[in-house]
């Protein structure tokens, strides 16, 4: 079992990097702020006997030796960074549930067989630097190191040039090892288990998502004197397809999800029609084919509107998720470890992206979830029980255990 | 008569401060590049034999005495600065339309009864520091000194600190003289004299205004598991009341406007559903009762939506600028003067705001409008002829003479 208290007061320590006044955090990856909580994960983790690597784009390993120590390993881990109005959970929580195991079995002086190691992956939010889950991506093949590297945020400032100026650019190879298992512990960051009254989600899979920039471009003109019917107004095209964007969520309901986070006009006077429009949409769906029909649905009503209103318009795809299975034999040993351990619990499916989704492609992945309260999340206002994230913690503890000795 | 291409060559050398790579000028109120431009203006009217004063909130009167020099003052003028993707006529033209003549007058030794003055206003635009003509209205006492002094652009510099930095905090009381009249010079913005194929608009007075800030709250959450119907997405409120509001100006045709310039997401992030939303509108007609009436439907708009989707609003006025009619015998004074000079004219209405609606509380105004291709400004492509810009000149110059003798 492990330490609930423990495990509850290095979430309210590490809360305090970057607490914001609303009771969240802002801890943006690669600023000072997510160097202190890496450095105090670092600091942590070489207490409870580990040995910390650092690879190439950032991502920290805390590894404890198996009693075979070429045996492939099993792993833990989640993110630190978090969304720049984010919660205390989000992320962090994998990360030390993971670190909880690390200290019991340390204290314990548990002998594993495989070795155990903790990950904390760079960039995973994607709210400073797009794509979200860079760092495992990397890793995973999905994205190349040198790609990461050149990313940008909104001000300019490379990820490459962020991570050597926080002390985070590491020499391990950011490529896959042989993994025996890699379990994530995560706040559901949606409203079901809490709406069912269960504790535990064993996690099939994750569904798939688009982000797109979608730019409208008319002609900027004085708000005063120009007649409206003279105007090239590229609200005129962006409202409806705004509008018909989340239309389309709804109608692909109840898993349909469309999101518009962010919306730039430029020049972005108050007495100048906007030449141009640039909104963000995040489209999501578990089923690979209805995401695939929304999306040209959007394409569509993109054309539709802007040829009636004379606007041109650009759709650019920034990031693509597709929709990703676990590893199903992981899947059982969750349900198992939830069930041996008194705790209610059922299969879901994530509605939100994971380093998970990357960790997938080279080692047997799934993730355990707790409930939150009112299913939210990126939000300051993000909670969760001590007991349901210590009886996440508790079965993660099991399953990495039993992974280690087979 | 003027001297055309005098007038055009100050026109372009003027332009070259701030230029743009589109051809326009980004020279907003109160940056180095309005220090340049405020710079070469005293230069030249040092030139044509006139003194300079600036006042507490950096207008600049350039004046040349007249025989009688306790004569109330003949005062032109407009404004140096420019919208962020401006062009290169948009005040500019008065402030050196009033140079042209005052160097015509100078070079030719005419001596004027009552003294002759063109004043440069300070944020006219209003794009930096909201409000628009801001110099002008502390003259006329529509705002405070120290109101003014304490507005902010949108990195949080204030104008007094600006004022300052750049060097034009001058001495002289921002408070109203006694003037004879006040003529502004300026191009239409507006597509109406060159539809009908017209050189000079005698304008009668400007269309009333409200610029609002509209702010929509609901609750932030994270894009992927949060069902479409637990959400409070703050769009779903504004986009009717955006689309509404474009709407209503059309159902006021032909003279409604009504423009989105601006809109800001909170926390502004593409996985995140946003807390805030603010969207600035611009909303006009020349009829004071039905502009009033545009305001109450955009209030009931926003309380309808809101209740609708449980979202809350404010909606905070940022501005007024109520109907203004121009002194009849001014107006009549410019159509004569039109007439004379052998150019096709009409009266008009101006659909913008411009300093001569602060003016106009403390002396006789009106405006002579030339006309601009395809009745574009607020745009880097805005332009006139040089035929055209003469005209309109050669009309002020026969004005100023006519007030300034009698
Ligand atoms: N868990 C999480 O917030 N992931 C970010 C990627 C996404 O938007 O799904
Ligand atoms: N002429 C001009 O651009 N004035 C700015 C104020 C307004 O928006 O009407």
């Amino acid at each position: 079992q492990i330490n609930s208290d423990r495990l509850w007061s290095t979430l309210e320590e590490m809360a305090k990097i970057g607490a914001t006044p609303a009771g969240g955090c802002n801890r943006q990856a690669l600023t000072d702020l997510d160097r202190q909580a890496r450095d105090l994960f670092v600091h942590w983790a070489q207490e409870a006997g580990c040995t910390v690597e650092i690879d190439e784009v950032g991502n920290i390993f805390a590894r404890r030796e198996g009693t075979e120590p070429d045996a492939p390993a099993v792993l833990a881990g989640s993110h630190l960074d978090t969304q720049a109005t984010g919660g205390k959970y989000d992320g962090v929580y994998g990360v030390l549930a993971g670190l909880e195991v690390l200290r019991v079995i340390h204290e314990n002086a548990i002998a594993t067989r495989a070795p155990l190691e903790v990950a904390v992956w760079t960039n995973e939010e994607g709210c400073r630097f797009a794509p979200a889950m860079l760092g495992s991506g990397v890793v995973s093949g999905a994205y190349t190191r040198d790609f990461a590297y050149d990313v940008q945020d909104k001000s300019g400032l490379r990820l490459r040039d962020e991570l050597e100026r926080i002390g985070y650019m590491g020499e391990r190879a950011a490529a896959p090892r042989p993994y025996a298992a890699m379990f994530e512990a995560h706040i559901e960051q949606g409203p079901i288990l809490e709406k069912e009254g269960l504790t535990i989600g064993a996690v099939t899979g994750i569904q798939g998502a688009y982000w797109f920039d979608v730019t409208f471009t008319g002609q900027s003109c004085h708000a005063g004197p120009t007649p409206m019917e003279m105007r090239r107004d590229p609200w005129d095209a962006a409202l409806p397809v705004m509008a018909g964007v989340l239309a389309l969520a709804r109608a692909n309901g109840p898993w349909g999800r469309a999101t518009i986070g962010d919306v730039r006009a430029e020049p972005g006077s108050r007495n100048t029609v906007p030449n141009t429009l640039t909104v963000s949409i995040d489209i999501r769906h578990p089923d690979a084919d209805t995401l695939e029909e929304m999306v040209g649905q959007l394409r569509a009503l993109v054309e539709l509107e802007c040829s009636a209103h004379t606007i041109e318009s650009k759709i650019e795809q920034v990031w693509h998720m597709p929709a990703t299975a676990f590893d199903p034999a992981l899947v059982e040993c969750v349900a198992s470890a939830a069930d041996r351990l008194g705790y209610s619990w059922m299969r879901m499916v994530s509605g939100a992206g994971h380093d998970s989704l990357h960790t997938a492609q080279f080692a047997p992945t799934t993730m355990i979830f707790v409930p939150c309260a009112d299913g939210l999340s990126h939000n300051e206002a993000e909670s969760a029980t001590i007991s349901d994230l210590a009886a996440g913690a508790n079965v993660l503890l099991q399953v990495m255990l039993e992974m280690a000795s087979e």
